[in-house]
């Protein structure tokens, strides 16, 4: 994400393929960008290039080295996500737009702190259960409630890390996947929707409509409901993102979604485990992989091989990737084969 | 091309889903980015979303106002498309790159600094037909010669310039266009190829062997040869630029795009008319646009709705887009349909 500002190279897609050996053969290279849904967009294109015919197999990959780039977590990177001309420029910053939207949700559905909070300390539990976290220490809610104010009532540990990381999925048709593995997965569904770059358009900024949109799309691509789905990774770059997410989704009706994580509905173990790789909050938020990383999650579950933190017999996961402040949001349901 | 850079905006497929009305629909918007080739490659993907068959109608647009940005040709802006880290960083601008291939090609081939002035002649003058060209003046192989040095043997009418524009088209399935249009036009073959970011990785400077690749194979699609081809739309970003191309494309031999162009064989009237919209160097060159405006030329051309510059009886048309110093070619085949 943001490779022209990060490293200077605007030309990445040539540069990945050049770098891992692809342009012996030429193999073609592209990059998509839509801020932190990168990930999920890639895999969208990636599902299209193979479902139109164009090619058999496809690479599916994001990465970031933000630790390498001195302003990587600048109000100025991160504004360029959200509408750098009519928010950003007037001083709203990604997290204080993050925190309006909790303060709303608040007032609006008598989501408490505590709730909120309550998101991260899952979210580090799960983290401790994933060797591949960034962060594998589980917290109490108190390290949260005590932390840093970064735009309340969001502190430093409601807020997603910088991150190094990388992830890839390889993409193909299903008869050909068998010759290569026993354990496919399938890509059920991958919808996409937009929504408006500023928040002050929207009607309601409890419910990121992007992500209900994309989310009802791919619900009836896959022909299956919301209550089919037995793991899900959703964008937890705050916490509160989570509780809309898992609200917008139909995972609970909106309001209810702090409630029910605080219930525990949202752990493993519960009715519908939420990000059990730690999500964006611990197993960590390298921007443009963070999408890719979900996928990979999600297919580690259906697989049963995700160890201490399996749900058990899970047959169909959802992956949620959101762009900026839900202008963009990318939704993929995938199945056991 | 470089949103994040000229305007500090990453997330603009959302803002221009946004901007124009898209998001009330919550229409999915999807940027892709590959420096000079990102219009060619939307175009691709746009393609893509149509075959298979996860959308019915796809607008694949770009938009460049570089007037408005100060640093829009910087040498920092451009080199991010080509190896910032291994070739500009110590140096190298994008035009002493694509000058090294100019003094080569006249090394290796006798090519001489008049036959690629006369590229720019020719475009020019093909310009001078095109009421939306950049630049609708006709010049003289003298003024080429003459102009002040940029980077040796190139001048500065050797450049593509500084443009403002914008380009779109509509995409959709064929029996859906026929209720829409009387004259739709078929695309016979889409391909895309990279090649090693930095030319220094490269066994031979004269030819960009991605769009050698991307041209076997696109005609290899489209189930012709390329003397089949009326009218083409080539990256001549510099004069070089376009001698490469009709080289690698298969219009003329290895060595001889030079002599050809010189002998009128790519002007109107000739035997394969390159460039008919004044190309790069007259129509103009708003990056992110560019790869569109070519295939709305091509469009134009094969409505037979071209005016001035109408290639007659063009039947099928072919649009090459080169993003960075050749590491991403992207080939369309178009025809009547």
């Amino acid at each position: 994400m943001s490779a022209g500002r990060f490293i200077e190279q605007e030309h990445i897609g040539a540069l990945i393929a050049d770098y891992s050996g692809m342009t012996r053969d030429h193999i073609p290279a592209t990059r998509v960008e839509a801020a932190g849904a990168s990930g999920g967009l890639a895999l969208r294109q990636g599902y299209m290039a193979v479902a139109s015919g164009l090619h058999d197999i496809v690479v599916v990959g994001g990465a970031e080295k933000m630790t390498d780039v001195a302003d990587a977590m600048s109000v100025d990177i991160q504004s360029s996500a959200a509408d750098q001309q009519w928010e950003c420029s007037f001083g709203a910053t990604f997290a204080s737009l993050h925190a309006m939207i909790a303060r709303r949700h608040m007032h609006d559905y008598g989501t408490t702190r505590e709730q909120i909070a309550q998101v991260a300390v899952k979210n580090h539990k799960h983290g401790s259960l994933n060797p591949k976290a960034q962060f594998q220490k589980e917290i109490n809610l108190e390290t949260v409630l005590r932390s840093s104010p970064v735009a309340e009532p969001l502190g430093m540990f409601d807020c997603a890390p910088t991150s190094d990381g990388a992830a890839a999925v390889v993409l193909c048709a299903m008869e050909k996947a068998r010759k290569y593995t026993d354990t496919p997965v399938k890509i059920l569904a991958s919808a996409q929707a937009s929504d408006s770059l500023a928040l002050h358009h929207r009607s309601d900024i409890c419910s990121f409509e992007a992500t209900a949109v994309a989310g009802a799309s791919a619900f009836k691509q896959a022909k299956i409901k919301a209550k089919a789905v037995d793991v899900a990774e959703v964008h937890d770059n705050y916490t509160i993102s989570e509780i809309l997410a898992i609200e917008d989704l139909g995972f609970f009706k909106k309001g209810e979604g702090g409630k029910a994580g605080q219930d525990g509905q949202t752990a493993i173990g519960g009715k519908i485990p939420v990000n059990t790789s730690g999500g964006l909050k611990a197993r960590g938020d390298p921007i443009g992989a963070t999408g890719v990383a979900q996928i990979v999650e999600i297919v580690t579950q259906l697989r049963g091989a995700a160890g201490k933190r399996q749900v058990k017999g899970a047959e169909i996961g959802l992956a949620q990737n959101v762009g900026g402040t839900g202008a963009t949001s990318v939704v993929h349901i995938l199945g056991v084969a």
